[in-house]
């Protein structure tokens, strides 16, 4: 066995499978059912205009990104492997070649993925497929559940992802993200036609055809979580996510600029490139995004809330017990929140109203910003509920940025600076204060708030235990970490009972 | 008089001159002396490799970043009027124009800016000097400054713009930014040849270029500076600052290919863009900078320790009183602190006994991040003095990058979301709690802490005002707006002493 390269461990399990680079060759070359040949799609870092392929791939494997790269996450949210930012790899996507010590490797060769070490290996391993439903786990779960205080939910985004929630036990949805919605096939061109409006009455018109799209998705996500809360976030990303990148807009023209100036192409171009550089942001997870977004343009906002409460009517009179929280992203004061909760209850309202059927729902934020937390007992006037952040938390508490940590981390690990990755372990001295400040200081202003966390720290265990500890009501997390996320919540709580009898012992 | 457009008032005072669109342009136009011309250079941003044409420009006007924008720290730090994120101009410097109001604009054309309220005019205004000098306002300072109880600095990177705030009154530099030192053409080309070493030796190699150099802008400025305390910082900016732009080198490269693939430039271009994609980050504000530069290439704070004590024990034995205060940027932990505290400190014990002379000095951090302020206590174990560096503070608790926040500010201001730019006011209700929060556990480790603050917001009246309520030492800020610190300092003193004999008489 050859290693490689290792990698971060970004989303666990094996892969085995041939290189491909790009997303397009990664669907021609998986194939469908019976043939189905096993890929790994291989790029320096995966954007959006990746799903496709990251879908069809057995893994996926980046040269560069963290934890919380769009890589790690939608590997995460798929239960599919990964191995992100192997800065030892050298991916030439143009020359479809990656090197790596010296070696040369092209697209069809082989090679293999440990998604729990992060190792990347030379050639084809073997595999054993693992089994959620093994008796011996089903009997340690029926030992610890009773003891478990917490809630535990799941993020999904997609009613697939809902239904395989479920199968894991998870009590809900803790973060169903709408972005992850627009990336699909039928609904980018309508999301970059809304991007790309020049006034209101065109960014509507684009809206509108996004509308029945968006509440489909939410009617199958409602089914799947029948009787259990499905906290959906309105829009947060910065848009310039759903556009083509900027270098690749500016190389593309200056290059037929020198060779074909007289290309019928360069004026198309010529002109979305100026609606991309508007966008065009120094660090974009500072942004325009979260519900800076809904503010500028409460048209989005709106659409949103509407297809959630058209879809949350519809299933309710199929007899489904549905129970919306429309979570707002990204607040750092009062009057954020105040701002886009007037929309979404006056769209609840006229919803209702129109369709003659009312719902329970709540309309609550995300805590994900220093500023959030020491303003928590302000921001509770109008939040219903809080959802910790805390991938975004440990991100601006930090300021370290999720994508480009991995060029300290090492050292800081090595120098033991750090103990560990604070976006896969929470930290509890620092990101931990906040998170208790904010949970004390909500609930001064609106007793028993529902207080949750929904970043990746959810599913991991130490981060579960202070969760618990803090007095959390839930914490959610992908799929496939909800039972880890189970079993660490009752062993919490059965440490605490331990520590009662064992003073009354005394 | 035709408004043009109205951008951001980034630095105040008035500036008329023909338009040129790059800094080459920008010093062939100005010329020298007696033939002096003056131009206004018109940018989308500048960069540092703009800073020989911003230094002869009467003015500055950019399209794009916000007041703490490249364009606006430079110019307030040159006193130099400039209107920065001016959106309603389109800049194309390819073609060398700028169209605005369906007009068109060519270099040669007068345009007149008004940095106090950022407005952009059409054509060739008269304009009349500024006294620093009138005698009404030296009566007015000499009422005022027995009051005063807050020290006042300046921010001062070269030794010219610290006589200049010695000329206004500072009692010492607050901020004085080694990076900018690093871009004059001597010294840029050095640093480049650091960033591309390969191995520690090559670094070390070209620092050792970079040491003497250094070393005599620190001379200047303590000379400047004799008997006050001159704060240092560390290299605080991505190293990415000092390359190309990465778009720049992907378009050169693909138009090279497409026209001339043999050209023998190519080679040496693809080089520097393979580095340049290594520094590469999403968020450089959030990236590797700060102490996290120090820490991963460790010589980089020890040749910069090095030209500080040499340049310190040089002026000494010439006479002059000199207080060296080195500043670590961007901690988050207690281990960071100690980590960069223990290379200064043995390389100060080397010099002096070298040089055998000994000179006092503290090593001491920025507070700039919301978990070193959530961990003062600790931080304050290892740092003998805090600076709050307000604008980064800022950026991080509120989640608003200083160069973006344009987009979204606006809307912000008219909805009444915001009261004012939280980066020229200081936010007291949530960056304000952490800088309270921050003093206060700093001095319960380490009573009688100097704790000052050295972000823009020092220069501010209300900001100001809050500082010498919550017990800070010393505000600092720009030259050119030392006098209002002053003013402001006295005027809270003063209301305090109302206060406190309104009190009495009662």
């Amino acid at each position: 066995m050859e290693v490689l390269a290792t990698g971060l461990p970004a989303s666990p399990g094996a892969a085995v499978g041939q290189i491909v680079f790009t997303a397009d060759e990664a669907v021609e070359k998986a194939g469908h059912g019976s043939t189905k040949n096993p890929v790994i799609l291989v790029r320096a870092e995966t954007t959006p205009e990746d799903i496709h392929g990251m879908e069809v791939a057995a893994g996926i494997l980046t040269s560069r990104g963290g934890m919380t790269s769009h890589a790690a996450v939608v590997t995460r949210g798929m239960g599919k492997c990964c191995v992100a930012g192997a800065g030892d790899i050298e991916v030439n996507e143009r020359a479809r070649e990656m090197r790596v010590k010296g070696q040369l490797f092209k697209g069809g060769d082989w090679i293999s993925l440990d998604g729990t070490t992060g190792r990347v290996i030379k050639g084809k391993l073997g595999t054993m497929a693992a089994k959620p439903d093994d008796p011996e786990l089903m009997k340690l779960m029926s030992w610890a559940e009773p003891f478990r205080k917490l809630g535990v939910r799941a993020n999904a985004d997609i009613p697939r992802d809902a239904i395989q929630a479920r199968a894991f036990g998870a009590e809900g949805i803790g973060l169903c993200r709408t972005e992850h919605m627009f990336f699909g096939e039928k609904k980018l061109p309508h999301m970059r036609a809304m991007i790309l409006a020049n006034t209101e009455k065109d960014r509507r018109a684009a809206l509108k055809k996004l509308l029945p799209l968006q509440r489909a998705d939410f009617v199958g996500v409602f089914r799947a979580m029948d009787g259990f809360p499905v906290t959906i976030r309105t829009l947060d990303p910065p848009l310039h996510e759903f556009l083509p990148r900027r270098e690749d807009l500016m190389v593309e023209i200056a290059v037929l600029e020198a060779t074909k100036p007289k290309s019928p192409k360069l004026k198309g171009l010529k002109t979305l490139l100026r609606r991309v550089e508007e966008l065009h942001e120094f660090n974009p997870m500072l942004g325009h995004r979260g519900c800076r977004l809904g503010i500028t343009y409460p048209e989005i906002t709106e659409m949103q809330a509407r297809a959630i409460f058209e879809a949350a009517v519809a299933v309710a009179k199929d007899g489904v017990k549905v129970f919306p929280e429309v979570m707002i992203p990204l607040t750092a004061t009062l009057k954020e929140m105040a701002n886009q909760a007037a929309i979404v209850n006056r769209v609840a309202k006229e919803v209702f109203e129109g369709k003659e059927k009312t719902v329970e729902y709540l309309v609550g934020t995300m805590i994900e910003l220093p500023r959030a937390a020491l303003v928590a007992d302000e921001i509770a006037k109008e939040a219903q509920f809080f959802s910790f952040g805390t991938n975004d938390l440990t991100q601006t508490t930090f300021g370290f940025s999720r994508d480009d940590i991995n060029k300290v981390l090492p050292t800081y690990l090595e120098e033991g600076i750090l103990k560990q990755d604070p976006f896969a372990v929470l930290d509890q001295d620092g990101v931990g204060q906040l998170v208790k400040m904010a949970t004390e200081r909500g609930r001064k202003t609106r007793p028993g708030l529902k207080v949750g966390i929904c970043g990746e720290h959810g599913g991991e265990p130490s981060s579960v235990e202070f969760c618990h500890r803090v007095g959390l009501n839930y914490v959610s997390c992908s799929p496939f970490r909800v039972l880890t996320a189970r079993l660490a919540a009752a062993q919490a709580a059965a440490t605490d009972k331990l520590k009662v009898e064992g003073g009354r012992t005394k």
